[in-house]
């Protein structure tokens, strides 16, 4: 297997903050380890400014919860961390339980593809309190990042109106990593493709790539370069035409296809990466078809996002693929999503459920309790409406929805033509329970998804907002959470 | 060894786009593989609007180039990809080609550490033509980001004036990779240490943390929650007082402290992870004075940049320790580098060097032909300026250097007191010759190399430019040669 392969496959119990496993070793040390409790992933605004967001990562994270554990060099590395006095941070017994710790959690989650907003719980981890906390950090790591680049994957492709979108981010990309979980999520957010070879052979995501500047370079003039690459690959024959001057290049290129047929083979197209590209494009394109080559595509590239692509649209530029790299593979505009882990409840002794509240003057900061479920309701073939609701409270036919971040927004649903509860099964006491649909299933489900919401929702610029609340109950059980926090431990 | 260390010393021969192995293809059909050729890897901008740059990331450059090579299950990858008539992409003989292929290049780069600028070669790869070509891209992934952030580490770290940065950022970091890389990189650029215990344990970079809300919640309330901690950690004590009300939070966490005295430890302190982190630290420091805990560290935490707490100082913030993630980890005001790759001369079939350019529009996008270097010139303990020159040409005692972006703005510099050639010998035919200085090194060289320049080109905002030029014979060789070809070529 292949290093990078085994990196999503592989335990990364040690890939947390540390603060995670000194709250394990204070646990472990007080006896509450294994207290049951619950937590849920979200993120409190969708990215970009836009109006949605497309769930992405639940296939890494299912590779690296089925491994987890600590390795033994990783609990050696532990044993030689001090506090502040030079004694050991943590006693070896400690280290002996989290050697020996199994997996032991219930996760449910939102399968990759389906769009998500603000609010929902896109991951809940029920289990000993020990292994909840300490899967917060790789939890959001995976699912924020790859959230992130399935959004704006969506968003470009959205611009594109259609037309295929490749990903060229890697030689930019923050690290390996940060690459090939960009170039898997911005196919999962509608790509067509990647340059980076190394994802396509992990992943199964289609690779394209032809030739650069260097090529054209290494060879006295253009021609020259142009020739002996159509020579080498006539089955794969896109040029690149703007090392010297653009159009001359369309023109080179013309005199190649035309070889190039004669020999049988039909040339691919050209790809403009400099200049006006609106100009550029209208122009290459009757050079083409001018000269018999109506078929032959035209690859626009160069710091190109969702907006320039828009623009470009405006102007009736004539591009037919769009090479999207940096902007798209590190979100550039909005480099993270501001993923949150909260705890909401905990078991007590007497096994009853505690809800808890996180406070915060930010009404956007107080946390939600319970046992979360988020229920997408339909009408006809649209989405309607999402309720948060509480498991245990449960969710009648028809309901009422709070906006969390106005109380008096409220909106009424009902069962409607159908409904999904967007959660399902992932873990079972520490056990796999879900098939990872591939890739292509999860790009699928992101189309089918964003084909079911209101185009108002998905408008680049100012969107509509598509409805999210909590359930009337929940709400209240929240609002008397806050208020009894506030009173209890807020005057101390 | 652990997954992620062998990442890092593994080949990624793979982790190419696709382009390079095409042009690769093509350079083997042609029998121009083994052509020589000279690729520099540089940047056009600082980042964040700034006045220098921290190089970083040679060090997971030789363990990557240490092991270059293709795996079976690569070469398997590549044998099924298809042009666009369904015929295999590559010919068998190729793919063989690639498996025998052993690195074979000269490489020489600037170390990790140094303070670099625009237009300086930070990488410079000579060999043959189709190995060259295919590192482009690993080597522009691995340099642009650690450059990048340890760039905003330095950043961060002067505005905290000497005061001790941890790096928080792992949750919302760039994948796995875009986590680790950034731990290692904010370390060289000068922070204190890393909450993400991994990157501890591979990179020997000082680890922090203590706990979260989540702790808190856990509990019935937080004088419960704070002492059952202080229990488990007596010497590693640094409470989170922000939960409920942060102030009543200090109060407590004094109380905790006076009960770890009588038994014999030291609280380490407390940590503000909202609100207004200048009041309420002004406000924490003279209730821990006052109760006798003058020694009692104050963390600030909370969506903090250079920006902020620059801003948090000049209102007088009594914060002893800073803690920045997202901003830091991802380089969130500019996530990426413009870094480039780019082709500067070939050897003819008569063995003689032809210098190469690549034409733009843009004066910033035109390349400089040669086989560079960088010598950075002193003036007593002060950098004076920095003179990129070709090798071939040679450079003399005293020499006119001319910014690359304005001919018209020259400088006289001379040996001075004394100077350096930034980039050093690391490879030879393929052979690594270079010891890789540890991460302590690296950081030790950054706040050497820092504290060599001047103020005002550290500025934060609008700082002043540092002159970095081309030697006046570099610089007629690229005009002659960019005259040329837009004669030549340029007319078409």
């Amino acid at each position: 297997m292949h290093t990078l392969e085994q990196l999503y496959s592989n335990s990364l119990a040690l890939l947390t903050d540390l603060y995670q496993l000194t709250m394990a070793y204070a646990y472990w040390k007080s006896g509450t380890a294994r207290k049951e409790a619950v937590f849920h992933l979200s993120f409190r605004e969708n990215p970009y400014h836009g109006g949605f967001a497309v769930g992405c990562g639940l296939g890494h994270v299912v590779g690296v919860l089925s491994r987890f554990g600590f390795e033994s060099s990783d609990l050696d590395y532990l044993s030689r961390l001090q506090g502040n006095d030079g004694e050991p941070l943590f006693e070896d017994a400690f280290l002996h339980y989290l050697r020996d710790c199994r997996f032991a959690c219930d996760v449910d989650a939102i399968p990759e593809g389906t769009v998500v907003f603000p609010h929902e719980p896109l991951v809940r981890v029920r289990g000993p309190i020990l292994q909840g906390q300490i899967l917060e950090t790789v939890l959001l790591n995976i699912i924020c990042f790859q959230t992130l680049i399935a959004t704006k994957a969506a968003r470009v492709c959205q611009s594109a109106r259609g037309e295929p979108v490749l990903e060229f981010g890697l030689r930019r990309a923050q690290g390996f990593d940060g690459a090939l979980a960009a170039s898997r999520a911005a196919y999962v957010g509608g790509c067509a493709g990647t340059s980076n070879a190394l994802a396509g052979k992990l992943f199964d995501i289609p690779v394209k790539g032809t030739h650069a500047h260097s090529w054209v370079l290494s060879f006295d003039d253009e021609m020259e370069a142009f020739e002996t690459y159509a020579d080498a690959m006539p089955n794969n024959c896109l040029l690149l035409v703007d090392t010297f001057d653009s159009l001359n290049g369309v023109r080179r290129a013309v005199e190649i296809g035309r070889r190039l047929r004669e020999r049988g083979h039909e040339m691919v197209g050209v790809r403009l990466d400099s200049g006006d590209l609106a100009f550029l494009s209208i122009e290459a394109r009757q050079i083409l078809d001018g000269a018999g080559f109506p078929d032959a595509v035209i690859i626009g590239s160069n710091d190109l996002d969702e907006h320039v692509i828009a623009s470009l649209k405006e102007e009736g530029a004539r591009i037919n693929v769009w090479g999207v790299g940096t902007k798209l593979a590190t979100g550039y505009d909005q480099p993270a999503l501001g993923g949150v882990y909260k705890l909401s409840c905990v078991r007590s002794e007497g096994n009853e459920w505690i809800n808890k509240v996180k406070l915060s003057e930010q009404a956007i900061k107080v946390s939600t309790p319970g046992i979360l479920q988020a229920r997408r309701f339909r009408q006809g073939d649209r989405f309607v409406a999402d309720a948060i609701y509480d498991e245990t409270l449960g969710l009648a036919d028809g309901c009422t929805i709070v906006d969390p971040m106005n109380m008096t927004r409220r909106k009424h649903v009902s069962g409607g033509t159908g409904f999904e509860d967007l959660l399902v099964p992932v873990f079972r006491a520490g056990e796999p329970v879900y098939e990872v649909p591939s890739v292509h299933a999860a790009r699928e489900r992101a189309q089918t998804q964003l084909a079911g919401f209101h185009n108002s929702i998905k408008r680049r610029v100012n969107p509509h907002e598509y409805p999210v609340g909590l359930e009337a109950r929940l709400h209240e059980m929240k609002t008397r959470l806050v208020l009894q926090a506030r009173g209890v431990n807020g005057a101390g």
